[in-house]
């Protein structure tokens, strides 16, 4: 195994021009870390991006059963970090040796899932219109339609998933499967396990041939080093995991540019959940459990975090809010991944206490003691004062519910009404009221990306079907996602070729369809040859 | 028929709320029309996006079927407005019955089109991932996903294809198709023919029964009018043709929305076309004559005018422009569209003359006289002064050819690489070349959204593989087309379903598959039912 360096890695060659660094955090207790870790210079941001547009130069011609090996690569030289991998990324975020277990099987099964759609190859999506020669009162061309990759995309990890949305995550993966390189600016809270990823991507590059430009990672903990990333104009696209105001300041920074590229950022979302009277009645204790279990899992550190629940007001409406109360004080609060997140969910936990109509049932407050970590919370408002006060929507980044008590289903559908986007939306609900939650699903449709039945949406699936963003805030490009395969679109973009010969044509377009791939022809799929 | 009113269509209703108005100026005589046309007010503005969102409450729930009649219903209307619809275009546009009889057709055929998309049904894009109950450590759960509409759409007529990218063109179809409500900018150049196309719309809707507010048309020759159409909350995406100024003006409003919203802005392009040694030697007279119609089409108001000509130098190079310069000021200058268009080009070409480097061969000049007019027009520079100077690839609307001449394969390829993004790009070649033409499409493919061999980029047409668009500044959202039946996912946006009861599914995700759609079910593509 190579020793840590501290450095950027820059087209597969370690580098540390900056003077300025910083250092991981143990969140369990406040202690530094020895090493220190450069943030990126100017130039090394310059030299990253070159090499990949450089790179983008080879790639782009590749075979995608090469691109497929290299994922597969990229899966088994994550693996093949083994226990250190997981030790220093516990060490850095505290999140735990079983969860992060989990989150490599996610985030290599994950490079090995896009290998596969690569190889079944039709998500290249091809289109044929065949000419019409006789057509009057002009021919009709023969026009072929397919996507090819994008170009060089910036990456920017998220905190709360150190493996599945950060060095090597879906962003990272998608681009690749398209035939993008990347350059990925590292979380500055895990920035020893961001380098061993980059360890192990550059294995991966050496061993398959990829040019080195094909992957660089930048370690920062400052504003600027994100920023001049998202306006180097060799980018084509980015991709970001994490909080509204950066993502927006990303946003907001890649609009702005000479040449604008689309941001494709994943921000917050407070998940409403709401709960119908039947399955109250039907399985109250449940339904807090799950909850409880949902609302802190990864100490509550997750986009799809339950953060909102609403409740239509009956007489098992306080013995229910009271048992969720129980069920949340009862659970010992995990530790918060840093500083940075303590400090924001203080900030945003009292600025929500100090509106009126509000009541903190418990927690609210930061637990004292070595560890990064704040109480398990359950606040309290109406459905009317919810509607009033769009900052209650505000996303408490922790283990922190808001249960929002309606006076009537009119009440509930009003406040759904005046939601903001969300990544999901779910319904517990038992047959019998069935009508009701078609009603309100309706409603929260539109809303949201994702909607659950008798569920809890933390765990995100990384499956064919999944659909992981939203309207905004959730995120800044409702029509895409940033889980599942169809997250690689976002790193594609359409060509169409106009009576080509059928030798100028890629293989996908050919007419004797040497990729066996599923393609429409003359408004019909199918998977023959075209005569 | 019903008579001009000058009003705005608000909903189904005329108003005429502003005491700002402008009229129709005849292109051919520079006369103004008799009637005033109201400058829509904030509050007319106001009243259009909110009905449209009111009505989205009610299509959003429509069934495809009833989607595509109301499209038919329109093309139906759009036909039985008669000659008047002709003869109103022409005279405010000049642009003559046959084109614009021609183009009434592919109007209409896209609105048809898009209705046997809808009745086919797969344009959904259902993806079924199957629960997997045993799976271990938790079991894998039912995720189901589609594309639902996006919402109230905003669309920007442009001026240069009155029908087939105005009022109900392309994005308004795209847009209806998908199931959104639309409110349209109507172009300035041609308010009566907005007008009688709101007619047609509104008899469509009261046909069929559809929400009043799934139509508005706001008429208006000032910047405000597009702007605060542009920052209103209730819209969830806009669409537009036109200037790349205006473009991105509409572009950075969009982006500085406490809301953004996505952009489908189709800008500017000039259409590179690489003209390879052994196509002159073979067939000079041809090309020349090919490349002066295309070029002077529509007066050369096109977005896939070829306004960029590269040669390679040999002894046939000047023999070929001289060619070329003779067929551009043998044929008789056209009308354009209005003033601000002569203005504009006159403006440009002027600019472009101005540099050391051009050399006008022919035009370059206002055509005085009763019509807006512009010479055809033929510059040349070479490949070095091309590459060295950023502002030779600005879009001269117009009859305008910059013809780039280079010393060598090397120095075409260089200047490839300097081309900004494009609609298009265009080879002709003979097949002794094609492995030197190869080498220049795989460079084009990376500036550009559609590869034309041996033919001229004028004339798009609307099948399902078409693809108009491009990476910027040819547009602001490369990943998406402006014509084609793919152009319906601008305004889609995807939603899953998680563990969701069949009863609660769309048709398009049921287990049965009602529908007989294609669906991507445990990564299979089918159209079996689910067992």
């Amino acid at each position: 195994m190579p020793t840590l360096t501290g450095s950027n890695y820059i087209a597969g060659e370690a580098s540390s021009l900056g003077t300025s660094t910083f250092t991981s955090v143990n969140p369990r207790t406040r202690q530094l870390g020895d090493l220190p870790f450069h943030n990126a210079t100017p130039d090394e941001i310059h030299r990253a991006v070159t090499a990949a547009v450089a790179a983008f130069e080879q790639t782009r011609h590749y075979p995608t059963a090469r691109l497929a090996d290299f994922l597969d690569r990229a899966a088994y030289e994550i693996n093949a970090l083994g226990d250190e991998l997981l030790q220093t990324a516990d060490m850095e975020t505290g999140l735990g040796l079983p969860r992060l277990t989990g989150e490599r099987g996610r985030t290599t099964g994950q490079l090995q899932a896009f290998a596969a759609l690569l190889r079944e190859g039709t998500y290249v999506e091809a289109i044929i219109d065949t000419a019409q020669p006789d057509r009057q009162p002009a021919p009709r061309p023969d026009i072929r339609r397919m996507l090819i990759p994008i170009g060089p995309v910036g990456v920017f990890s998220a905190s709360n998933f150190p493996f599945a949305f950060a060095v090597a995550g879906g962003d990272t993966a998608s681009a690749w499967a398209a035939g993008c390189p990347v350059v990925v600016k590292g979380h500055p809270g895990h920035p020893a396990t961001s380098e061993l990823f980059a360890h192990a991507i550059n294995r991966a590059i050496l061993a398959l041939g990829f040019p080195s430009g094909w992957f660089s990672l930048l370690q920062g903990n400052t504003i600027e080093v994100g920023q001049l990333l998202t306006v180097h104009p060799g980018l084509e696209a980015i991709g970001f995991t994490g909080s509204l105001r950066a993502g927006r300041a990303i946003y907001d920074s890649a609009a702005r540019r000479e040449r604008p590229i689309p941001v494709y950022a994943e921000m917050g979302s407070v998940n409403p959940v709401v709960i119908l009277p039947q399955a109250i009645a039907t399985r109250a204790e449940a339904l807090a459990e799950g909850l409880a279990a949902s609302a802190t899992l990864g100490s509550g550190q997750f986009c799809t975090n339950p953060g909102l629940v609403f409740l239509i007001e009956n007489d098992q409406t306080e013995s229910f809010i009271n048992l969720y109360r129980d069920k949340m004080a009862a659970r010992a609060p995990g530790v918060l991944l840093n500083e940075q997140i303590e400090r924001g969910l203080e900030h945003a936990v009292a600025d929500t206490q100090s509106r009126p109509a509000v009541h903190t049932l418990t927690g609210g407050l930061v637990v004292e003691g070595d560890a990064f970590c704040y109480a398990n919370t359950v606040l309290r408002t109406t459905a009317a004062d919810f509607i009033a006060d769009q900052s209650l929507q505000t996303e408490h980044f922790g283990p922190v519910t808001l249960i929002v008590v309606c006076q009537s289903r009119a009440e509930l559908e009003s406040a759904i009404r005046a939601l903001h986007g969300n990544l999901t939306a779910t319904i517990h609900a038992e047959v019998a009221e069935i009508d009701l939650a078609e009603a309100i699903f309706s409603l929260l449709r539109e809303k949201v990306g994702r909607l659950l039945w008798n569920g809890f949406p933390t765990g995100v699936e990384v499956v064919h079907a999944q659909q992981h963003g939203g309207p905004y805030p959730a995120t800044t490009a409702p029509a895409t996602t940033s889980v599942g395969l169809t997250s690689i679109r976002r790193f594609q973009r359409p060509v169409a070729y106009q009576n080509m010969p059928d030798v100028l044509l890629p293989d996908a377009l050919k007419n004797a369809n040497p990729l066996g791939i599923w393609r429409i022809i003359d408004n019909q799929f199918t998977r023959q040859p075209l005569a």
